[in-house]
C-alpha cells in the first residue's frame, strides 16, 4: 500500500487557490492513499465566528468534499484532509475521508485547541474506523494528540492507519508520534502545514516536519520544517497487526483493564 | 522538593554489594527523595524460579526494606527502589516506598517483560498514590511505561511525581518518558540501571541514562548510558498541579470520556 502526505502552506481564506496547490501536487504522483492537514483549504486562523460560517461547507455536499472526491476518482486512490464543517448551523473542525466512489466518512475533531473553542463544537462523531481496500484506517486532527486515549480507542478497534491532520505550532508532537505509534502498534501519517498566519493581531508559526511513522517507531519519511513537499512510501499494513513483541508480550492482550482508571 | 536517583550496575546476586553501594552513594547527598532501579538489590537475570526465591524478601520485614527504612531513617528523606518480593509463596516484581518513619506502601509489577513472566506473577496492587509531605507520588516498574493507561490511572488519581524504577534493555522510553510527562503534566523520576548481565546464555544489556522529566516535557537531568550516578534536583511539586496549558485547554477537564474506549 502506498501512503503519502502534502505538507503545503494554505493561504488564509484562498481556498480557490489551496484546492489548486492540491490538485497540482497529486498531478504526477503514484499512490493508494494521501493525507492533507487540518483546515487545509481555509487556513487556520479565524478570528471572528462569522469568518468560519463564511468558511465552512457541508460534508458531503459542500466544494471541497466534492473536490477531493473527484480528485480521488481521477487518479483512484483515497485523500483525507480536514476543513471547517457547517451543519445545520453548527460549526465543527472535522475531516473527510473519500476514495474512487466518492464519499466514505467524516471526522469531527474531539478535543479543540485554544481559540477554536471560540468557533467550533467539541465533535461528538467518536473514533471511527473505515475499511479502505482492507486496511483500518481511523483519523485523528491534530490536538487529539495528547490525549492517549484518543489514538488508543482507534487502535483498540483494530486501527491499522492513523490518519493524523494538522496544524502545529509546537515541534512536539513529531517526537510524540513515534511513543504512540509503539504503544499502538499503528502506522501514523502526520500531515502538518508550514508557514506563518497574522490576522487581527493573531499570530501562529506553523512546524511542518510531516511525516510517516511504522508500529516500531521508527520515522520512515519526514519533510523540512518549511517547505512544499509530497512524501509516498509503500507499507506493508499487515505489520500493525501484529501486536505481540516477543513470545510472552502481546500489547494488546496483556493490557490490564482490570486495574486501568480504577 | 529535592528529588533524584542512584544509577548504577547491580551486580547478580550479590545482595550486599548492592546494598552497600547504595549506602554509600547517599553518603553525602542533600534530598528529600531518592529513587533507585528495579531489582536493584538482586540484579535482573534470574535463570530458574529457585534462583528467584532465594533473593526474594518479604515486603516490609526483608533485609532489602529495613535496609532502606534505616536509610532513609538517619538520611531523613524517603527512599523507593525496586526488590524481588516473596509473598505466602507467591513472586513479585515490586518496588518499596520507605521514609524517615519507616515503611509506607509498595507496588507490584502490573506488566511482566519476556521471561519475568516464568517467574513473577502480575501484579494487583493497581497504581495507588501515596502522600509524602504534601507531595503525591505513584510508583511504576519498567514496561509499565509502554502502557499508557498505567501512568495515565496515577495522575487522573492526583499524583504530582512519578517514581520509575527500571532495568531498560532499549532507549526508548529516555524519549518517550517526555510524552507521558506532557500528556499527563506530572514530573517523572526514570531511575535506571546500567551494565551487562550475562547467564546461562541469557544477556541483557541496560540502557541507563536515567532522568527527570518536567510537567513540560523537559529532561531536566540525565546519567551517561553507562556511569555510576546520582543527580538530585529541586522541583516545585505545584508545577504538576496546573493541568490547564491556556486559558481554553485543561488537559483532564477537557478530557472526552463520552468517547473513550467506546
Amino acid at each position: 500500500m502506498k501512503i503519502g502526505y502534502v505538507q503545503f502552506n494554505p493561504e488564509f481564506g484562498n481556498v480557490e487557490g489551496n484546492l489548486n496547490h492540491v490538485k497540482d501536487a497529486l498531478e504526477e504522483i503514484d499512490a493508494d492513499l494521501i493525507v492533507l492537514p487540518e483546515l487545509f483549504n481555509t487556513g487556520y486562523t479565524f478570528t471572528d465566528i462569522k469568518e468560519v460560517h463564511e468558511l465552512s461547507e457541508d460534508i458531503p455536499n459542500g466544494r471541497t468534499t466534492k473536490f477531493l472526491s473527484e480528485l480521488a476518482k481521477k487518479h483512484n486512490l483515497f485523500i483525507a484532509g480536514g476543513l471547517a464543517e457547517v451543519s445545520e448551523g453548527r460549526l465543527f473542525n472535522s475531516a473527510v475521508l473519500v476514495g474512487p466512489d466518492g464519499y466514505i466518512g467524516k471526522y469531527r475533531k474531539s478535543h479543540l485547541f485554544f481559540e477554536e473553542n471560540l468557533w467550533f463544537e467539541p465533535g461528538e462523531t467518536g473514533f471511527q474506523i473505515f475499511n479502505i481496500n482492507g486496511v483500518n484506517v481511523g483519523m485523528l486532527i491534530c490536538f487529539d494528540w495528547i490525549f492517549p486515549e484518543a489514538m488508543r480507542t482507534l487502535a483498540l478497534k483494530g486501527a491499522d492507519l492513523i490518519l493524523h491532520m494538522t496544524n502545529l505550532v509546537l515541534p512536539f508532537y513529531q517526537i510524540s508520534a513515534t511513543t504512540r505509534a509503539v504503544e499502538n502498534k499503528v502506522f501514523i501519517i502526520l500531515s502538518n502545514r508550514y508557514g506563518t498566519e497574522k490576522r487581527n493581531g493573531r499570530e501562529f508559526r506553523f512546524t511542518g516536519q510531516s511525516e510517516i511513522v511504522s508500529p516500531k517507531g521508527e520515522i520512515l519519511v519526514q519533510s523540512l520544517a518549511e517547505e512544499d513537499d509530497v512524501k509516498i512510501i509503500e507499507i506493508n499494513p499487515e505489520e500493525a497487526r501484529k501486536k505481540s513483541i516477543n513470545e510472552y508480550n502481546d500489547l494488546f492482550k496483556m493490557r490490564r483493564t482490570d486495574l486501568y482508571f480504577k
